[in-house]
């Protein structure tokens, strides 16, 4: 889905995939809900349209706030996180929800939060819930009104009406109703609770913090608060924690062979998170020095498009020994979005936030580095700007497979006829984007720069990489429903 | 003088020497003041606190607006845009004043006007008139009425009590009674006017859109726009620009060799701009060249200090063939400021803004490279991070000689004594910092990175470098007044 | 309950009992929620606190807007009121909820929706649920959620439970579980539903405009949009309107006596409403006349206390021929709170509203006529003020009964002990109020003023007068739960 | 000069001439913007547009505020008031000022402030400056630069151009050199001075207060902080008052006979205020008796425009015998402005405020008293309402005679010909507004209720009653430059 302005920060990112969601949680500290926000601020890039934290406190229950916009110019201020006090709280940042017609709404801002007979429960989604249109009709048939238009909400219902006696467990039954991506951070009056699915698509990690312990969806947001990392939840583990007893671990699923995200590493983590043991910025860096011997091309400056190509930049210049420098200049103070633009601004477009740096680039022969193409449209300007410029060539090398397929589990892509490598083979798109040569890595190249020194296990893949391979690993009903086309088997 | 707020946005950036203004003005374009917004947005770099923009149109005359903020924020809204109609507009942003006590008032906020017996002026001016005490209090005593706290408003009471009978030699009376370092654009209600100290302190360009005209303080901004760089404004120069005439030129002052502030070369201008026929981020790029040459180390990575760093880090990792690497990683979400913050957030720092990439940098030998050391007090916090991300070494290269001395020409600097350099030795601030070591960039060495290639000419400076040298070329007479001790005759 | 902050506006009109809802719904016309929107504003007096309206198009589906603050500063915008389309609308205004600590949240706003498997549905409630924490606990029990903390929302999980198969018909089956007193406007896609309990114990009314029909609260809200008065809903009635077919009318409960809130008619309705047939306005001055008659003083002038007391004071002043005066004047501008008064105006109180007219009262026998004493505070204020003007004599004189019982059925009254009638005695009162006299109209006399000649049938009431009689006609059996208790049987 | 918008609070209460200032100041107490934020409060209704308030404190000087809004909005909380700390302040209310063009902007809100070479002075004006134009033209020529559009920005002026030693002196100097109608009050850094012209036009009062001094437009502010009614400063005095030696008086001025407003006592001024040792309410009263004896009609009911018609509707009906009551009843939640509102609120007018008492005013003959016509629009709307309820007989008495002729003193009047009288005579008023009767008072009969047994004194009236009788005391020589025509001699 296009961001709902055509010329926001989005737009000027737009041709990239979006995370939807960061989640973070804390328990057995004080104020947990300022480390919250700090977490959540440092898991600003996985979603900045809004967040929300709960809070729990012996005195005052449950408190919550939900609002629109950063982390930093909401939850930052003395006054709304005294409303927020205690020692247990979990958050949520989000970019928008499959199935919000238009913009969303506060209603549609987790963490989502059901008082049930033995006490409340909130719970901070991340992922997608592929049969979650069936779920709601289901409730909605058997009396459950729901309040948001929001796949997660489906989680907190069905453990409304699980015979569990503790939320724990009617937790767990209703994440046994539940397919598809979901990692999730909840709470209720003394328990931290983490869970991931049992394929562990999307990144939990545990931290701890002092006497206490934090839930984060990258490690990133545990430096900030400055937690020590623990290790990662694992996929399929439920973890129920208390500052008194500590981590205490289930499982409440069938074993699955894990397919965490690939696409975690070529774009949405921070460079400075661990995943799998892995360094982010280590593994782009390392696509780019794949990527420079798999597609080599004689040029004068390697270059990245700002600023997550950057990684891939720097391994690609140093493998091929061509000098990196920065073509391309951000603008620092670009916003998110512009409220009742002016037509100028409307019809700037990249141009508001990206310069190029025209001594540099002039009569050279450029190498591009940019992480992924979506719909190409980036792209395009971005070669304009350096051909006005007078770079003598544009070479463009992409850290990641040609985006062929929509994701269905957790990530906004634009619908499957939008993708440019959907409809338009390699070739066709160099001759689309005029651009003098164009190279992604290749499927193996990506998995070798994961560690995978194998490449793919094209039988049982490593990864889930769906949105370049078309081999969903779970089966996104409600979308089948709604008329997607699965990829024919070969 | 220090940030309002210890741990904003500045804080974080807070060992940084503030430039004070941009300025940006443009003649003969449909809706001259969306021109300036886009300009202004380019040049927001030379001042975050607030904007304004004055505009002329010949049905409902002059109309202005000013506000606190990013211009982004105010001056990209179509209900605000269209109170600023007409084909003729000035704007300005604007860090803070000298003067003015506690926060700026929005009356302190330029561009300022005044209405003559010929009809009305705007100005907007970079630099600090170093007379403007002494004017101020004549004027007073002579029945003039101050609106702000500003020495930039005797530039328009002067103007008002002159007897010439045209604006432009209002402004040319009013600007030989002002000391000084001025960079101004001014308009009356058919013409843009352009004027530039005769040291040339502050920078002003030309440039040309359709048949209209721009003048910018840096040629990152004709970009924006789409104008063509046509010239620097010289130093002495005043333009006096019409849509019909185009530009006149005349020369108001006594001819001085010039004095160009070599510290635009090294941070306050954007790398994408210009300067004196040199490209910045070239110059950064050749300092850190310099840097390596002179002050070799033998070490695994070199790694800047984001952003203002990155260049010169680029050229000295080239230059010493020792790699290069993201060792510290920014979120992209920090803003500028924090209201009513929590007692958390006060105690974070710059943690809220970088975060080590622990990966990268654990057991290395790390040369962190970064434009300046003014106070220090964020060099040390880098380098705590640094070590305790596990670095074996750390090596501080600073891309600017030793900053000793405060600059009076449009520049936020502390108070001399806040100055490490000012009371320490180069040993004394490497021990003070708590790093392997510590190395400025000599003054030679930069003066051959902007292309001097014998260096300073130290009988005839060919930039003002006062803030290294102590060498004023106009002398600070309000400030002496006030107590403050030149350095004294060798 | 009393008002959140102790010197707002309320607390000024502090010493009244608080009606807690107006509602108001149209269907059959364009833009259906403007006119709701005007029926809200005209209905402000029974809630300041919040309202919020929700609208059915046929394109767009439901549509809704909850605001804090008055109806015309939100509900006037073009650009909000464009969200709200369609043909058929309802709203809510509202005070605040038993059941909520501290502060209204925006959720506890009505109108609330419900999505049942046959479609959405809305509803806004005037009145109270006696029996609403026992229903909330058993719907819980079963795996509702609820988000707020209002009695109201009861009726829409009890419909979303219903084993009926259309809308109306869960309505019948969820309001036959609802004890207590409740008007109820709702809505469908397609259907304006209106009932009121079998007592009628809140007001509904019905008004026709142009080809569509309108329901609400009060008929002062039919005179704004320019409806024609029809009838009352009758109590215990039920009509289900559509533009096409008109207005059905159904009877699901069992038959009752009805029981009318007599205070309606003392202060709650809008003096140009007309209620039963009568005329607030003739109602209120035909008290003063009892009163007159009832309670004589010899005095020099009738003085109402504004606004409230000026029909009865009329009456009084016209049956005794006591000169009629303005001896209080109130400020028009005092506004409803101040958000972080200083001290100062904290130690105002009254005086910020109200000031005497020193040169009427000085050297007078006044007599005061008020619609009621709750508390007596702000009595005793004003009687200081009369005092310090000069008042020779001070007469209160009160156009109801000693109120000394609480309302449970949607009024918002101090606990039992806070009213000054359910502890002292009338001579005891009029010496803690420092008054020369102190005379309520007897429960006889009012109900002769609302036109029952031969005044109250102490064995069949024809209104509900609990708050001055200790009768309920519905055992408020939350509040006996937590405590309450009831009037000993005589 | 209509209000800026057709249907804002002022549209329905849009036939009335608008005072357009109200001052206050306070020495000698603790905190004093607390009180002067009170005593604006009471001063309200003499400008609702804007507010402003400067405060002097010995050690961080001088502070203002200046705000849009009602004071109660603004300048009741804790944050703004403790940035206007110290002993001694002025404050402001205002309407609107001749000669901006469409909305007052900031800059135009009192009070003013200058510094001078012997310290700053700020001064709150009421009235209006009738050589303003020309002393402006002089000053700009002299190199005065002007910040606002306001007449009173002169006084400063002229204040700064003046050559004696300390402000009091040149306080005298500048208002030597202005013409029109003025009460000032203004303050030093140690000193509260008020003035009023040699007529006397506008109001200004004395008031003690613990140990300090207050200086009001009307007593009623006076009262609400509790300070005692000392005297009226005289036409043509100046007190000069400090908080050690008290009230020091000086006469400026050559003396003249005083023509004080008399439309502050028929309309402008709150009733509970205290003019020319006269209750405003008294005599508004006494107008109504006067009425009924001039003008008297066989009736049913009396009944008041709310609410400035009121207390001549009581004397009316207490003087004829006739019963009164409230035909007409006013919605106490009007605000003053809808931003961007609807088209169906656009179209409802006066109705958004005022509904008919239909049960009361049907069938009946109703005298309605009001107090001025001034373009007679409200009164058509408020007649129709009257009619559509189902009165016999509508005739209407209105408490001044004929408005024929605009202000120049300081009251925000329509262009001549846009008032009613100025066009039609009394029967062609009647049949204009469609009523069965119409008179006003006669200009004797105000004369007489005011207190003048003999009536007016045609040879050298006691009032200024321009708008009625043409008279002006002062020739309003701006508008006659821009073409007014005075009223021919006879």
């Amino acid at each position: 889905m296009p961001p709902a302005h055509p010329f926001d920060f989005d737009a000027v990112d737009g041709d990239k995939l979006k995370e939807e969601c960061g989640i973070f949680g804390v328990v057995g500290v004080t104020d947990a809900a300022n480390f919250v926000a700090l977490g959540l601020h440092a898991l600003q890039h996985r979603g900045q349209e809004a967040g929300g934290i709960v809070s729990h406190d012996p005195e005052t229950g449950f408190n919550s706030a939900r609002r629109f916009g950063y982390v930093r110019d909401n939850f930052t201020k003395q006054s709304l996180m005294e409303t927020l006090p205690g020692p247990l709280a979990i958050g949520h940042v989000r970019y928008s929800t499959a199935g919000s017609k238009g913009q969303t709404a506060i209603r549609d801002v987790q963490p989502f939060f059901g008082e049930f007979s033995m006490g409340g429960a909130a719970i901070a989604h991340n992922g997608n819930i592929t049969n979650a249109d069936a779920l709601r009709r289901e409730l909605i048939e058997r009396g459950s009104i729901f309040q948001s238009s929001s796949d997660s909400e489906c989680i907190i219902h069905l453990m409304a009406r699980s015979l569990q006696r503790n939320i724990p467990e009617r937790m767990e039954d209703a994440l046994r109703r539940v397919e598809g991506a979901f990692s999730v951070v909840a709470m209720t009056r003394t328990k931290l609770i983490g869970v991931r699915d049992p394929l562990g698509v999307r990144p939990l990690v545990l931290g701890k913090i002092g006497d206490g312990w934090a839930l984060s969806s990258e490690t990133c947001a545990l430096d900030i608060i400055g937690a020590e990392f623990v290790r990662e939840i694992e996929p399929g583990e439920m973890v129920v924690i208390t500052a008194e007893k500590g981590v205490e671990s289930v499982r409440p699923f069938r074993p699955q062979q894990p397919r965490f995200c690939i696409f975690e590493h070529v774009y949405f983590s921070r460079p400075d998170s661990i995943i799998g043991g892995r360094s982010v910025y280590e593994t782009r860096r390392q696509i780019g020095v794949e990527l420079a011997r798999e597609a080599p091309v004689d040029a004068d400056l390697v270059c990245p498009v700002p600023d997550s190509g950057t990684p891939a930049a720097i391994g690609f210049a140093h493998e091929s020994g061509i000098p990196y420098g920065m073509g391309i200049i951000r603008n620092q103070y670009m916003g998110r979005t512009f409220i009742e633009p002016t037509e100028q601004i409307r019809n700037m477009g990249v141009r508001l936030k990206l310069n190029v740096n025209r001594a540099l680039i002039q009569g050279k022969r450029v190498i591009l580095v940019d992480d992924s193409v979506v719909r190409g449209t980036t792209s395009r300007k971005i070669k304009e700007m350096i051909l006005d410029a007078g770079a003598a060539e544009v070479h463009f090398r992409i850290a990641s497979p040609p985006t062929a397929w929509p994701c269905f589990y957790g990530v906004d892509t634009p619908q499957r006829e939008k993708l440019l490598a959907a409809t338009m083979s390699e070739e066709e798109m160099r001759s689309h984007l005029g651009v003098d040569s164009l190279k992604f890595i290749s499927l193996d190249g990506l998995y070798r720069a994961v560690g995978e020194a194998k490449g793919r296990d094209s039988k049982c893949p490593q990864y889930c990489d769906a949105c370049f391979s078309g081999e969903y690993p779970v089966e996104p009903a409600d979308m089948i429903q709604k008329g997607f086309q699965m990829k024919a088997a070969e």
